[in-house]
């Protein structure tokens, strides 16, 4: 641009802040989170009159932070694994967003910041110089439960509308209190597929992401929702309803994707690994490959909630792959649920990590189950 | 799902929250906002060691919050016109987002909290059982810029890739300090040309949504990276080489989109309406259509910035629209743009609304600028 623009641009370049007009002079900024070549990590927080300030770290005990003359609490952590955390501070109590840090990780309960501790490329989250694949948010009104709502889809950087080439589809299911960004905005599930995908390490695959609320008001209501049975059932059915007659024809009249069972696999965290198990391995005629990250939220009467599943299923299930964390709290569930999948029988694989009820686990778990879908012949 | 399930829930859903372990019951949940029928809002805020706590309304005076014996800061606005307001509390100085709030109004400088007073379906934005386009997030290595960036496509509801239909493109730019999911997630330009779309009123067209600057660096310096005039200059030419020379032809190879001057409009808000003065007045050859909503960062010296624009261009330039709204610092930059470009019998369109530097008024820029678009023959 020409430098006589130079002259103007001083004079209204503040106006384009889109501030309210007139204000006192807010306090000088403070840098938060500051991320140090060693992997540690700065927190910086103006809050004057506050009398207590935590750091709420994702998968850490909460820490104080200490104030300074001027009214700004500072924490410096030891050095981090290279990975993304959520975080917030507690200040008198209150889970606030760090004011200094655009980066968020959204929930609907308690959105987050999020801080990235970069790492080497080799982790599979880190977005390198490979082909990148797309997102696309789609928006519908569901009959079903009678909401307008939107869901996801990832396809990989081959991905051609125009061409004959058909693909596998991951249907990929949020955990209890996020959204349909969840696998994107905090998973990077498409980072994590582009990189798997460029490598060879995965098949070129999309990933559809749905809203994973059949009763959406179970999240609305707060902690009174989960506690009520009759909405916890409506929520699980008309989730299940949703995805087999709303989104998965949606997705296989919209995309060049394959249609048969061999072609499909669910998985998911938390919720959304409960959800995975009820719908896929009662639904086999619909998915041959099922994933359970961090599940929770299952009866333990497995008898009744999956009646129709033994070993001759083993024959239709191509893959049945169940992760938690040995820090998590519901890993004792896991493991009774596997137990009972063993005795009777059930081919499945059995996965233990370090970690408890975080977005760390999950990102690895997508990471080390991505690989394994669509391996058979024919798929 | 069966009702035996509800045993196990009961115990577990608790561990669903992705909360670490052990810690002391927080403070009971407050309700904010609260949007009341008659279009008042509650807001609130606990703070209960903060000596003063303000409400920072987009396009409103900061007003006093009134502390309650719990904590808890509180103000109830007069009656709101329907609309979507961005809002932040100012506790002790410092700009914070609402912590109960899950909408959230995106910005590099200043995330912000965002309501949605609601209004009769007429309203533009309002989300209407209509057919829904949807929004496509595409990433790719600038060797412009030099860094991984995204931008954002809209495609109307009828928009098949598989069909021979071609498509105009609107490329539409967000302001400083936002980034390329402004104008969905703010903006509701989605939303706005469903419905426009739906009834008539614009042409189905795509919408490009690109990341609006060509030096990154003067958002990540904050506002020192404004004062910088060779900053300033980068930022701009390099945004328009990236435009012209990457994302540009990217929209043309992945989508079914005209690809002549007629069916090509470029229009923007604050920085991108400059952007776009700057970028399409100097390259007629790719834009018959121009749009400025608010304008601000463009030389006055208007015949060294737009060295080939006289009364011959007006056989070529479709439609020339500058809007601003006449409570905004920009108003008069605005006025002596038009009367330069009526002085040279550049014929373009004036429009001044009621509103300040807001969002309110690009809603409303957007949803009367777009019905103006690709009509005339041969688009």
């Amino acid at each position: 641009m020409k430098h006589t623009l130079i002259g103007l641009a001083l004079s209204v370049l503040p106006a384009l802040a889109q501030a309210p007009q007139a204000q006192p002079a807010p306090p000088p900024p403070v840098i938060s989170p500051e991320v140090h070549p060693d992997s540690t990590v700065t927190f910086r927080f103006r809050a004057p009159n506050a009398k207590d300030v935590l750091l709420a770290r994702e998968g850490a005990q909460r820490a104080p932070m200490q104030r300074d003359e001027q009214g700004v609490w500072t924490i410096t952590t030891a050095p981090l694994e290279p990975d993304l955390y959520g975080y917030s501070f507690i200040a008198d109590g209150v889970a606030l967003i760090d004011p200094s840090n655009h980066v968020m990780k959204p929930n609907l309960l308690g959105t987050t910041s999020m801080v990235h501790v970069p790492g080497p490329s080799s982790l599979p989250w880190e977005i390198s110089n490979v082909p990148h694949g797309a997102i696309h948010r789609h928006f519908y009104k569901s009959d079903v439960v009678g909401d307008y709502r939107d869901y996801y889809v990832y396809t990989p950087a081959a991905y051609d509308p125009a061409a004959k080439k058909i693909y596998p589809v991951l249907y990929l299911l949020h955990g209890f209190s996020d959204d349909a960004r969840g696998w994107t905005a905090v998973g990077r599930a498409h980072v994590i597929l582009d990189n798997l995908i460029a490598q060879g390490k995965a098949k070129p695959m999309l990933i559809v992401m749905p809203l994973g609320y059949g009763a959406p008001e179970i999240v609305t209501r707060g902690g009174t929702g989960l506690r009520d049975p009759n909405l916890r059932t409506r929520n699980y059915d008309r989730f299940r309803d949703a995805l087999l007659t709303e989104v998965i024809p949606q997705v296989e009249k919209t995309y060049r994707v394959a249609k048969d069972r061999n072609s499909r696999a669910i998985a998911g965290l938390s919720m959304g690994g409960a959800e995975s198990l009820y719908v896929g391995l009662n639904a086999l005629d619909h998915f041959a490959w099922v994933g359970a990250f961090s599940a929770g939220g299952a009866s333990e009467d497995y008898n009744a909630t999956f009646p129709s599943l033994d070993a001759k299923t083993n024959g239709q299930l191509h893959l049945l792959w169940i992760a938690c964390g040995t820090e998590d709290r519901l890993i004792e569930p896991n493991r009774k649920f596997r137990a009972w999948l063993a005795s009777k029988d059930i081919r499945h694989v059995d996965i233990e990590t370090p970690g408890a009820h975080t977005w760390m686990v999950w990102r690895r778990n997508l990471a080390a189950f991505a690989p394994l879908l669509f391996q058979v012949k024919g798929t």
